[in-house]
């Protein structure tokens, strides 16, 4: 580990801490729902608020312009999880239509060091993910379904998030203006 | 913002991201307890743990010796805000007998764009943090005590968190050995 390592650098903090703050709020749900498919549910529920609150950080850092097609907002998202996550997902597996992707990642910072126990094979560990993805993309007209087809912690070779084009939705256009 | 934000910098990740994390989890604390002063208590015990497992990844980070008096122990956990957190907390308030001081952070990444309603004033939003004092330092057989004395976000111009030495813990000894 080199010295670079302790310089103050505004915005970043150590990934572990992340992990660990992570792990914490899984445990924690799982204590509270009865079913695995209820934490599932709410970790994507948080997510999806922390997308909409993100969106906005993202939209300042980089002046992204509006995108026109799925591979721009696919650009978009891999340029977010290089920001927030200071990983690169390769994009990948485009549907025929154009309308569809996925988002290969060789690591998760989120899991890193984490095991499940057998009996949690159906916990969507890092459901916050898909939904921080749903909910930042909504605050820009854009509706989609996120969901994960691989997992590393899993067994799978690779993480797979996959990425499927909704429908554009209406903006909300203050009456009087055309 | 510098285009560098995006450098990939192995183990960091944006705190933006971290403090809407922490911010679920504590929400979902509140959720699940009857009372603040239990929230409290568990954030802290969550920091425990956190604590009891960053000490390890620390010590082989820093290749830090043993620390022989409280003034060394100070320059440690200042050290571990910095790789963890970003943030550098300045040592003040030594007691008399140098068993005791304040670390003072002009900026906390957990509370930022935190804002505690009223009816809250008694959470300890960032418990966590004297957790994880109190766990690092116990696995090191240091027995303290810790709490936040100001807190920015309860209208304080500084965050103070204070540590106490209580007692040197006896290290446990295989038998056989001197």
């Amino acid at each position: 580990m080199s010295r670079q390592a302790s310089r103050l650098d505004a915005k970043k903090v150590n990934s572990e801490f992340l992990t660990l703050t992570y792990g914490a709020l899984v445990t924690q749900m799982l204590r509270d729902f009865e079913n695995v498919d209820d934490v599932n549910k709410q970790l994507e529920r948080i997510g999806y608020n922390m997308g909409m609150r993100l969106i906005e950080d993202f939209l300042a850092r980089t002046s992204a312009p509006r995108c026109l097609e799925m591979r721009e907002t696919a650009d978009r998202i891999q340029q977010a999880f290089r920001i927030y996550l200071n990983v690169q997902p390769t994009i990948s597996n485009w549907s025929a239509a154009s309308d569809e992707f996925s988002l290969l990642f060789d690591t998760n910072p989120l899991t890193e060091f984490v095991e499940l126990p057998s009996d949690l094979s159906n916990l969507r560990y890092s459901a916050i993910l898909s939904g921080c993805i749903r909910g930042a993309l909504e605050m820009v007209q854009l509706e989609v379904q996120s969901w994960f087809v691989q997992d590393q912690l899993k067994g799978d070779n690779v993480t797979e998030l996959r990425v499927k084009f909704v429908r554009r939705l209406e903006e909300a256009i203050p009456a009087g203006e055309d």
